[in-house]
């Protein structure tokens, strides 16, 4: 059984790790992709082949960052259209409910089944369960394959968009929470007012402030990354909706913080001091 | 002992009705008040006086909605300087340190003592320690008298606006989780997805989940408030910071369920409907 995985990022290679480890073959497509990228394809045990054998694949998975969802659906249609050949394509990215039906657009009933998914967690590790791929527009249950493997799969009822819908909701929150905490602690730092706020913290919202101490340090080197997210969750909301204001803020704070970390890291190593031996 | 406080909302009478039970004789001023407001402010022991009464208190609190901050400071130092008497003025209200720099202006040294007071934490309730007063630039312990009289006081090292900064930061993160969480279950309530998000919540982030069962009825009737309070902190953070779009996106969300209860209350029905039983 062949699976293709587009994309061998942290969490695609991951994704792909834990489908070899239970006896599937991965094929991936690496042209013009990093030095580092092609070994953690490797490590994963993906197969680098061409664009033609990534199309004969009975499944493909797009697992990229979401600012490139759009052009890898692209990609494989015009391999599609010009091999004659038909697959089911599941878009695993975070991205709305109307980029995705622009994913599914791009796939026309010639080029196969296009399915919707999205990943909640992190990438998989040795013995633990690793992440949640949802699932919907899986009438067919073409995502069954996948569980064979050893993902954790859960179909959640609703056409094309539910899955992504749920994504953008999820990281909303999540990533949202992430992004208050990051903000709010850079300002308390640069007004002298981070030591009364971190014991303020530490006493009414331990758990919460638990979650920042641990959440914002993993941010740091996906910072990049959640830019196009949060302006997917803006896009998502639409609008009509005040809310969505607050996701182009997060985009703009995790550029800043994908600036630092380019830049050497200074506010990351404020918000790390500060938050030392919580 | 007289202490003033200025605003008998849920906050100013229960911070007032401590004070009473500790032995402070408490004046406040409601003119053109509402009868619930009076109502209010009786049942917590508060005495109704002139403006001229109020000048002549040995210690002023402000604690009003944040958008009434300023205009509270003017009345005060008008009847003062009327007066020629001094005093000290704490404003405890949810505003930047920029608004706060222009509480203190509108007091010349002529009127007296400014300190710079926020408060963390829900009104006092029999039987608990009730929220903390925190306290900037009070040299001369001014404050003491309240510790005297019940109340929970932290000084804080800086002088005025470091107490104002600290309530930013706080509020940002903690009504900001609230508001993540009304906008995205909103939004997952309109896309079909909000079964599913429950779930995920629950089952990866249960704390998280938790507090925003409890805090988002909590918020309905607060919500009016909370919009000049997001305000308050989009300033604080000031233009350049890109974070500051995320609280011009919170006040609007506010906006929006302060209009929502104002109409009945249809989205606060489906936020309560969803929680209900988690």
């Amino acid at each position: 059984m062949e699976i293709a995985v587009i994309g061998a990022g942290a969490m695609g290679s991951a994704i792909a790790g834990r489908l070899v480890e239970n006896g599937a073959r991965v094929v991936t497509y690496l042209e013009g992709r990093s030095a580092s990228t092609i070994q953690r394809a490797k490590a994963a045990g993906m197969e680098p082949v061409g664009l033609d054998a990534v199309a004969a694949s009975r499944l493909i998975l797009s697992i990229v960052p979401p600012a490139e969802a759009v052009a890898v659906a692209e990609q494989i249609a015009v391999e599609l259209r010009r091999t004659g050949r038909r697959t089911t394509f599941m878009d695993c990215n975070a991205i709305s409910p109307r980029t995705m039906a622009e994913v599914a657009a791009i796939f026309g009933s010639d080029c196969g089944v296009v399915l919707d998914g999205s990943i909640v967690g992190g990438p998989p590790k040795p013995g633990q369960k690793g992440p949640k791929l949802y699932v919907s527009g899986d009438e067919a249950n073409d995502s069954g394959v996948l569980v064979e493997h050893g993902l954790q799969v859960r179909r959640i009822e609703g056409s094309i968009g539910a899955a992504s819908a749920l994504k953008m909701c999820y990281a909303g929150i999540n990533k949202g929470v992430t992004g208050l905490g990051t903000a709010m602690l850079l300002a308390a730092i640069h007004s002298g007012a981070d030591e009364a706020l971190k014991r303020e913290l530490q006493e009414s919202v331990p758990d919460l402030y638990a979650k920042l101490v641990h959440g914002i340090p993993d941010m740091y080197p996906k910072a990049y990354r959640w830019v196009a997210e949060m302006e997917e969750i803006s896009d998502f909301l639409g609008k009509d909706d005040p809310a969505a204001l607050i996701f182009r803020g997060m985009a703009g704070l995790y550029r800043k913080m994908a600036k630092d970390r380019e830049d050497g890291g200074l506010l990351a190593d404020q918000l790390d001091e500060l938050n030392s031996g919580a």
